[in-house]
């Protein structure tokens, strides 16, 4: 086990930092940061902003010049070793003279995997990993689980009254949550390589399901996935905007109308029910790696219910529906104590006059 | 408008601070704290512990002794000018030769109401009041709601999943709650006159509704309150248990047992649900300050929908129970966005694993 200084982890925070700059751009990249330092000397750092841009590793060396030689190298991935859309920074680490670099995790992406250390290695250089490696993995959640089991991470977004509603019977649901919670909800979203709705919010709320900044923050617009088996919702609604691209699931036997302008694939339907394995398997092979699911409480128990819900975005609103309205997930099958479903909180604050609370499983 | 200076909001806060000292103790009797300074020297400082025990003021004058002539006297509450079980506070101001008393608030109490600082002044004493007030108030509300609005102040606690569920549809319900949010309960009863609790809950939780500290803080125990219609549940229980006092409330027609060793008294009841009106104010003649409702969704949605809960105390456990499962409140009758309770949150903080949420209804 390599002992780490207050220095390495200092400096790996700072790498970390940077590499959540890019949680809005890198898609379906994942969010990288490098920090090239003599001791505690910052000489040179970087982040990985877009697909086809450069790399951290090669903005920080950039940055560094001829100060790289003999300095370590702090980066929140293990370094590329293949020439993808840019060169390996491997290869730019070692030409650059750095003596150590150290890495928060190893990257399982096929073309990578402990090659980027192999490569440093043989050139002489000391190669220390695991540093921080949880926050490192808690940051790219998405496209680790996308490398690793084939799916997307899936958090679910509601926005929900004290006593567990989502809507008043009649359908009725804007404006539970305050103003801070709707502004927030962006942030996520432009997380998220996909928003996956439900046909029936579509025709009830008709949202837009866009980013919307009030600065000039950048980010790649989310793909819009509406799950619509018979799609019956094709022709309407705010998802047919331009804002961003939208694409429909629907059941192998539904009628698309003649020229349909809208990109559409088929996903197994059940029953009426979308087998969303299969519909996130189909969003990871698009190179999504991270959906939010902005449905009623039918679609989002379902995920629930499958235990698909890697986290549940919860927005509190100090309100009281009553008892007649409709509940937070439907679906969910418990009968009994014994039966519930335990969850963790990770964050919890304040979010105007909302709580806002993070939450995941519970580890059994 | 007095100007009060930093000093004074200092040694107000700590009188404040002193006043809580008595919040498990003084009933009925208000919570009072007295700190006597000359500037920022604090020469002597009480709070008032138990009714028929000394008044803060005293407390503080005889720790300040002979220091006490020239002083300011900050006290949270009015100095009693009549000799109830001790003798006149602003009596006993004015002997030992304070010159300043700056007061929180006027005492609304009949016998008091403003001739505490009559007395004061007429004897040449520089008299001041409504130095934080609010939080003076907030400290008092119990005892003010019982004099001002002839009613006790109404709390009422739940414990509920993350979906707004506080049993299973069986009645299951025992649990939801994390530890810390059930020691933290023991609190809130103890600052309580009276919890209330409906015949149901008694047959299928069996609460024993007392206050158990792990350590010695001593406390008055609340008179447990069952609202049994029919005296149903009379005979059976935790309830009954010596460790605090119980009051059954029941319909004029039940038919209470023979040798029933048991309090009791006749509230209104219509169509089986009681007036809690007059419940309310049947407690405050027995000089119950604050109550506390532990009950299921039916009486407490009962006290929500009569705009009788004041504050509602909620402990959010992150947990889902599914939409079987019942709900926080029933009876609400909401059945528009338009008619839901907006309250607003008056404290959230983490309790343990659980969420603890202070709510009240939101100003109009």
């Amino acid at each position: 086990m390599t002992a780490f200084t207050a220095t390495d982890h200092l400096l790996m925070a700072r790498a970390l930092r940077l590499a959540e700059r890019g949680a809005y751009t890198t898609r379906p990249n994942p969010m990288v940061g490098c920090v090239i330092a003599h001791g505690e000397e910052v000489v040179g750092e970087g982040f990985h902003q877009r697909a086809g841009e450069p790399h951290a590793e090669v903005l920080a060396l950039q940055a560094a010049g001829a100060r790289a030689q003999g300095a370590t190298a702090y980066v929140t991935l293990e370094p590329c070793a293949h020439t993808g859309r840019t060169g390996p920074c491997a290869e730019a680490l070692i030409a650059a003279g750095v003596s150590r670099v150290v890495s928060a995790m190893r990257d399982p992406f096929p073309q990578v995997d402990g090659a980027g250390f192999d490569q440093l290695r043989a050139a002489g250089i000391t190669v220390e990993s695991g540093l921080m490696e949880a926050q490192a993995r808690q940051l790219n959640r998405g496209f680790l689980s996308r490398l690793e089991r084939g799916r997307p991470w899936v958090r679910v977004k509601l926005g929900t009254s004290l006593d567990g509603r989502t809507a008043m019977a009649s359908g009725e649901s804007k404006w539970i949550s305050g103003e801070a919670s709707r502004q927030d909800v962006h942030k996520w979203r432009a997380r998220a390589g996909a928003i996956i709705t439900g046909a029936n919010t579509v025709l009830i709320d008709d949202p837009s399901l866009t980013v919307r900044f009030d600065d000039d923050t950048p980010f790649l617009p989310p793909l819009r996935v509406v799950l619509d088996p018979g799609l019956a919702t094709v022709a309407r609604g705010r998802v047919r905007d331009d804002a961003a691209p939208t694409l429909y699931l629907h059941a192998s036997d539904a009628k698309p109308p003649r020229d349909l302008d809208v990109q559409r694939a088929v996903a197994p339907v059940n029953g009426g029910r979308f087998d969303l394995e299969a519909v996130l398997k189909l969003l990871a092979a698009r190179e999504i790696n991270e959906v939010q699911v902005e449905a009623g409480a039918t679609l989002a128990g379902a995920f629930v219910a499958a235990g698909f819900a890697d986290e549940i975005l919860l927005y509190v609103a100090p309100v009281l529906l009553g008892e007649r309205a409709r509940p937070l997930f439907a679906g969910l099958g418990i009968d009994a104590m014994a039966q519930r479903a335990q969850l963790t909180v990770v964050d919890a604050r304040a979010m105007g006059e909302d709580q806002r609370l993070l939450l995941r499983p519970a580890k059994a």
